[in-house]
């Protein structure tokens, strides 16, 4: 990213100047255009907000831009006297489109965690960066040729990873696929885009947890598809429920995070799933199984999946490199039958062309060097102590306000606010304090939840950020409105 | 992939068999569907034919598969005489969702080149796999420890790579950006996915090229697009047909790629290229320049991108490493205003939370250390000797059955075939002797156009595969049918 440069006689606020000149007349912000707050531009380029007020003055005494009343500078219709006969209204095309925007407190959580990288983070649902395998990955980079194919890779993904992979499941989780049933996909992120977007049509009925990962996602909006919710409790969802679900509105499909389930934590228990896949099978209804943490398990003995228990092929199951190895090869993968696997490859092909080999042979090798083992050990250990430290903080400081059951795996921990507080406002205040979290209410809960990741902060950071959520839970101002978004209602 | 293991004393075909009974009893082939034919797996699992025909029939004694007329062997409705209530209707599962799947001959041609290594293939439109810098990004691997954060990258693109792509457009191609307006995608393919799904709505008009790369895509279908057609003659489009166009539908982008054009090679003319800026600037509407092939030019003097000439920022900018470079890196970008470039970075982060750091670091490096100048002199060598090479051949083998134009880049070379041929029969017919290429239907024309990529196939193979095509020309049984494929009328 650009910076003025120090080290040359152009005062700063004139290199600023120079460059925001350049980015409006380059077109990246177009007539009518608002231009980033001077604080905003003054933390991203490094300078005081002083600077930035001078350089917007220069621009605007050049005509190029104008003070907007309430909206900050915004670049003038006519500058330098060309008035473009009629620039397309891309604020109007960013509208356009079936695909839903992230939720504006998705939004505010990035942009805040963009921009300020001293807060404390229990936002993120992600490993802190020393806990993925950092010095093993470099080392395979750096000691093992690469020998693959550099042009377009097989979209259904690398085949010596789908072979690897088949060795994988069967030995961590009990799983038996074959390398033709896998599709490797950008994380499983990929994956729940494909089945949303290519085997349910718009209308229909789906049931998801009730809180749910899936509600953060306007994904599941986009397609036009009908949610219905399945109440999680301390053991997962109540499988009865979807039968009732299932006679009124015909739900054509079935979305589950049976272990360490994001974000409660909880775990269906063996009952509850073998239940679950009885009455998906009576119904001919299938079952996604959205799987990113049972390897997690903090003591060691993974829960089975409900893949694993599958007799009649109704689950559909994603995995992910992400919670357990690194999100940033961005490698999850999809079991399926024959025909969803066809399908999914084809529309992925023409949407992305599949994934680049490079990481698909890392993740490879990774896999077949035995690495996994032995980061699976440290990883659970370090999520351990995290874990322990964050129940330390929170019975410590704020026992009185929270109630909690603490989870057995995953990365984090579901909190229940005792009496009555907004979640939104909670959020507003801790972010003011220096500490950041994911509100309950964008999982779709009611409000007086909210969502602590323990994976993601140093071990050193969760005492001092339990002491920030204290003084913003003890400020005043915190009493509880109805509102709630209307996404969720 | 799986194989049978000849080492041990069971038989192959039992071991076929287990192998088959493991995949249906999986579920990868629930009750109903349809096993692979007898010789389809015989070539997957490089066995001989009777020896799957063996498998099969065990697996019908044990009563898990039937023989259904006509549509070979299906996996019985009860399997070990459990009847699984209800599977899921897989079938109608895969038939689901807006998203259409890609053009019958594209999965034809696509499913010919996996399992057939001997074809020669003038079909895919990639380089061959020796034009690649293979042993730079090996070394490159091995010799610069990755140090590059593991976690999730940010969805708007690796900030070394934009930053380094400020630089290399500016320097290669008189482009500028900066690094915020540029977005990286998987691909120019996964750009144009982007833009079709969140800046145009179900029912917009829109203009395209014809013949066009576009039309290839179901994706514009899929996106409930209406297109419109601009002919492209030697010189590219008439900028004036989009006045008409304007006129009479009101489209609201139009998607060109003026440079070396796949599949017909020509190139925009300066003129053409101004006056297409105006009438875009006068009524308000972007153009989508696709631009994979500018720096292919081979006589090493790359004509203009529109968006160095666009003064107004009506130009979305596509670019890509995959036709200069590597296309198993999957880099590709967009140069777009702010409020394009966030509105698309919000939806890919939904889509695929963005792609791996790892191929992002490989292509800075490449680009930082200067390894580009040296790959793309070399490319456009070899490229200008196939090029030339193919030339001969046609003039050599069927000069009387076909006319073309020399394009001067790409990958590429269209053919009118002269006479009444229908490009599909012909299509068959070749693949049959061993040559395979892409009817020019699929790009929207009409009948009697292919096109032959000459950069894919090897140098000493493009002379036997213009033999095997003139072979297939000179079959009495080519007449010309009236069948249009029904996505293009
Ligand atoms: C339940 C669940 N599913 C899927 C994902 C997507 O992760 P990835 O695409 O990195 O595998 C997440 C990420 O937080 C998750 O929590
Ligand atoms: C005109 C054009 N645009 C876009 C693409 C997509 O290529 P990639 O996604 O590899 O950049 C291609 C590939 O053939 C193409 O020919």
């Amino acid at each position: 990213m650009w910076k003025p440069d120090r080290s040359i006689k152009q005062p700063i606020y004139q290199q600023i100047t120079d460059y925001m000149e350049h980015r409006i007349s380059f077109g990246e912000f177009p007539p009518g255009s608002v231009l980033p707050s001077e604080r905003k531009l003054a933390d991203l380029l490094g300078v005081n907000r002083s600077t930035i007020v001078q350089a917007y003055e220069e621009l605007r005494a050049s005509g190029l831009v104008e003070s907007a009343k309430g909206s900050g500078t915004r670049v003038s219709m006519h500058k330098w006297g060309i008035t473009p006969k009629q620039t397309p209204n891309w604020k109007q095309y960013a509208e356009g489109g079936t695909f839903l925007p992230n939720l504006p407190f998705i939004r505010r959580i990035r942009e805040e965690l963009r921009n300020r990288e001293s807060i404390i983070d229990f936002a993120s649902g992600e490993l802190s960066p020393d806990l993925f395998p950092n010095a093993i990955i470099r080392d395979l980079l750096q000691n093992k040729p690469f020998q693959e194919h550099l042009g377009y890779e097989d979209p259904q993904g690398f085949s010596p990873l789908r072979s690897s992979l088949v060795s994988f499941l069967e030995q961590h989780l009990h799983i038996h696929a074959t390398d033709s049933s896998i599709l490797i996909t950008s994380g499983s992120q990929q994956s729940l885009f494909l089945i949303t977007q290519c085997l349910l049509s718009p209308g229909d009925a789906v049931a998801i947890e009730d809180p749910s990962y899936c509600y953060s996602l306007p994904m599941f909006q986009s397609a036009g598809l009908r949610l219905f919710r399945l109440p999680v409790d301390e053991h997962g969802i109540n499988p009865e429920d979807i039968l009732t679900l299932y006679r009124r509105h015909r739900i054509r499909m079935i979305f589950v995070n049976p272990n360490f389930q994001n974000p409660t934590g909880s775990t269906l228990t063996l009952e509850r799933r073998v239940r679950l896949l009885e009455i998906a099978s009576e119904l001919g209804v299938p079952i996604v199984e959205d799987d990113p943490f049972t390897l997690t398990a903090l003591d060691g003995n993974p829960p089975p999946t409900l893949k694993s228990l599958d007799t009649t092929g109704n689950v559909l199951y994603i995995g992910s490199l992400s919670k357990i190895a690194a999100s940033g090869l961005r490698i999850g993968w999809l079991i399926a039958p024959q025909a969803v696997v066809s399908r999914l490859t084809d529309a992925r092909q023409q949407m992305d062309f599949g994934l680049s080999s490079i990481p698909q042979w890392v993740a490879t090798q990774f896999i077949e060097e035995g690495h996994f083992e032995n980061q699976i050990i440290k990883l659970r250990e370090a999520l351990l102590e995290k874990r322990n430290e964050m129940i330390r903080g929170l019975q410590q400081l704020i026992q009185e306000n929270v109630s909690f059951t603490p989870p057995q795996g995953g990365l984090n921990m579901w909190c229940k606010i005792n009496g009555s507080v907004d979640d939104f406002k909670l959020l507003d205040e801790a972010i003011k304090k220096g500490v950041i979290f994911v509100p309950g209410s964008v999982y779709g809960s009611d409000h007086g939840y909210i969502r602590l990741c323990f994976a993601r902060p140093q071990l050193d950071e969760i005492m001092p950020g339990l002491n920030l959520l204290k003084e913003a839970l003890q400020l005043p101002c915190l009493v509880r409105s109805s509102r709630i978004p209307a996404a969720f209602t």
